[in-house]
């Protein structure tokens, strides 16, 4: 008697909602079927929960996103924007009875400009989309995170995303010059710019990177762009244990060498892939290191620091004579997460960054986890940044094993702070480490990145319980 | 006898002020007597008001500027920071009873890293004294604003300054990983980061980048270094006609090149050099571009852009040979501000950022209001950015001549946002632009942008009466 007067309640209020939402909504951007709403519940984190959104929005204009977010203010509803929902740390969860904002319907790519390069994109854009349409201009488009093929700009620039390349090329948020955005009252504050340089009052528009919806919704970006550099060629290199390859990666780094990738793959990962692919590594390595550079002497660079990995006690060394053969040993690489999902049938990714003198200690470290918690974890590296996935296997059927994957999750995380890094290299904060944000920041600035929120958002509808 | 009054009211207050801050602060870190502290009024913008410090206090540590911070707090007095005072918008300039806080006593590099590619600085160190150290290591760094001998790490962080170098190595803003900043009740927060990537909470590094010394202040940054590249070398190419020039920098861009220094001197320029150093330089000349590559093949990349230039009507082009003949080729440039400053004693230095296709249209909009105001306007620019320094040229002592050169100052400005460029490419808004910041951010963004101050400096002493 209780619940269904609490669901009549529910129904009214949605009602409300749907109504307010179809007087400035086309129909046919209106989903309200629970089965339907439900796909729209989750991003691709483990052990985050998510709710049941009231209502999803797939607005194709910027009016509409204003509409959307006029109606949400009014009535007090928690709006979660979305993208690809590739994420991994459940920033884009549902809460219950919230409006899911997918933005990935506003997808066109409206300018391309080979002179300024710069391209203005709506956030809905794939990335591989963006990449490959300004690739015909023989510009790049740099940040590559490994779902690229699916994931949105918005996405990216929500959570601030990085990639293989970023060792030489940066992360997200050095491509975003400027920012269209719908405050939660449904204004449209413009930020940025579209020049090389500009310093007009406070960078609002880094701000918006990398704040996972939490302060307004992104309806256009101007990104800059590069000019698309030679093909890279890749070398790998085996090494007789992590911490030697480590120690290649600081000499290739203090050697002043600038790779176009520099990822780390460790004996756990190296087993698991060899137990879904045949890929001709030896069961022996203990740690393969991917070097690639796109200069126009790549020869000379990949010969440079093949020495520098003998040096470091490397056993093979395997420099790519072109771009087929440079494609095959990086398909180890992106095989990993699949092989090491493969072993247990759930991983947990985490995403901790650590300066790079430090990786060898973090390597060691992870290690000792895995053997305490007895658990497999293997790690893949953007080795050349310090950013590493140590990505715990385990039976998510099986309770215990599960606490001790959660635990070891955590244990990543205290060990990447003491080596003086990062919770987050990339994957951002979310619902997933919410509470390792507040321990990373302390006090003062948790205090300060609050009150910057409730600038920005004073009610509290934009993507509640996320960050923090 | 009012004013004896008021005079012994502000004295009781400025003597409270001393009592507290030297209750703190040693001695000798606190300056003031009236000769000493107005010495420390003016940064090195024209046309802004300045007013008188009460005081002028020299931390050495942290804890002496948080002392100044919560004495400052407590009395409700404002403070504004200052580095080298090189700046050219008033952002430094201090204010009537304001505390001056020089931190040009924090001036110790506490750390250099070549495998992390960081450096760890305080704010006072001076950009070449850092730019000298790293480079022992075979490092760079990068940021180049023409002061750099004389400007701190701390100033370019709050003006977020550029330099020639930005062309290929981006602004201060990119260099910048992590703060340690004193807020303005006097606790400490840390922002960002010692690692290549982190994407942990909203970025607040960013934010204080720029602003000035508005929100806090910086005691210590971590800065991304890179390796040092090789030697630039640099190539000259006269123009029959600005517009010609900006042609060749179109198609530079456009094809895909990477100058280390792509910089434009229109015909006023090219004349005020000639009239105080012989430089060779014909009187011919419309324009003059200099490109510069540091690259392998520095020879292969100057031919290129040669041979664009000549495409562009390029009437003559000199690549140099070494080192030592690409630094004659860039004195010229050097010379242009001082050279401009002796055609009538009094300059403004205007610093309008546009697209660079619009490039042509900003040099042809400023031969008109040079025209149009009977003044003249000489053109510099980095323009591989679309970073102009159109500087009015005038005899300060006529007043006539005064308010045409501000109103010609001002007309830049709006050139400038017409052409859908920026207020201020690099020189920051200070006192000097407050109005034109509004302009071009507009109202939701000036009220965003007031709310994120209001967060920091509730009580508004922080460097009140710049930026808004």
């Amino acid at each position: 008697m209780i619940m269904s007067r609490i669901e009549a309640a529910r129904d009214e209020t949605t009602g409300n909602l749907l109504d307010r939402l179809l007087a400035g909504l086309p129909a046919e951007t209106v989903l309200t079927g629970p089965d339907v709403t439900a796909s729209y519940a989750n991003d691709m984190a483990s052990f985050c929960e998510s709710g049941a959104p009231a209502v999803v929005v797939l607005p194709r204009t910027v009016e509409q996103v204003q509409h959307v977010m006029r109606t949400a203010t009014d009535l007090r509803v928690p709006v979660v924007p979305q993208g690809a929902r590739t994420g991994l740390s459940g920033a884009a969860n549902a809460s219950d009875g919230c409006i899911v904002l997918s933005l990935t319907k506003m997808d066109r790519i409206l300018e391309i400009s080979p002179v300024d390069r710069i391209a203005v994109v709506e956030p809905g854009v794939v990335n591989a989309t963006l990449s490959r349409a300004v690739g015909e201009h023989g510009l790049y488009y740099p940040p590559d995170p490994s779902s690229w093929e699916m994931c949105t700009i918005g996405g990216n620039i929500g959570t601030a995303s990085g990639g293989l390349c970023c060792v030489k090329y940066g992360v997200t948020a050095e491509y975003v010059l400027g920012l269209d955005v719908v405050l939660a009252d449904g204004r449209l504050m413009s930020t940025g710019r579209r020049t090389a340089k500009g310093v007009a009052g406070y960078d609002l528009t880094r701000l918006f990177v990398g704040s996972e919806g939490s302060l307004g919704i992104v309806v256009r970006a101007v990104l800059a762009l590069r000019p698309q550099p030679p093909q890279q060629l890749v070398l790998a290199a085996e090494f007789p244990s992590a911490s030697a390859a480590c120690d290649a990666v600081c000499r290739i780094m203090e050697g002043g060498h600038v790779p176009s990738l520099l990822e780390l793959m460790d004996r756990t990962t190296v087993k698991a892939v060899n137990g879904i692919a045949h890929m001709g590594l030896p069961e022996t390595t203990e740690a393969l290191l991917l070097a690639a550079f796109d200069t126009p002497e790549p020869g000379a660079d990949l010969a440079a620091i093949g020495a520098l990995c003998e040096a470091a006690g490397a056993t093979q060394v395997v420099p790519a004579d072109d771009p087929a053969e440079s494609e095959l040993l990086l398909q180890a690489r992106r095989l990993s997460l699949t092989a090491l999902e493969a072993v247990k049938g759930t991983t947990m990714i985490d995403d901790v960054c650590v300066p790079r003198s430090r990786l060898g200690e973090l390597f060691a470290g992870v290690e000792r986890i895995a053997e305490k918690q007895g658990l497999t974890i293997g790690v893949v590296a953007h080795a050349g940044d310090g950013n590493t996935h140590p990505t715990v296997c385990f039976d998510a059927t099986d309770p215990d094993e599960s606490r001790r994957a959660r635990e070891s999750f955590d244990e990543i995380m205290a060990l990447g702070l003491e080596l003086g890094g990062t919770i987050t290299g990339e994957h951002g904060v979310g619902i997933l480490k919410k509470e390792w944000l507040a321990r990373e920041i302390g006090p003062v600035g948790l205090e300060m990145q609050r009150a910057v929120k409730a600038v920005f958002d004073p009610l509290g509808i934009l993507n509640p319980g996320k960050l923090f």
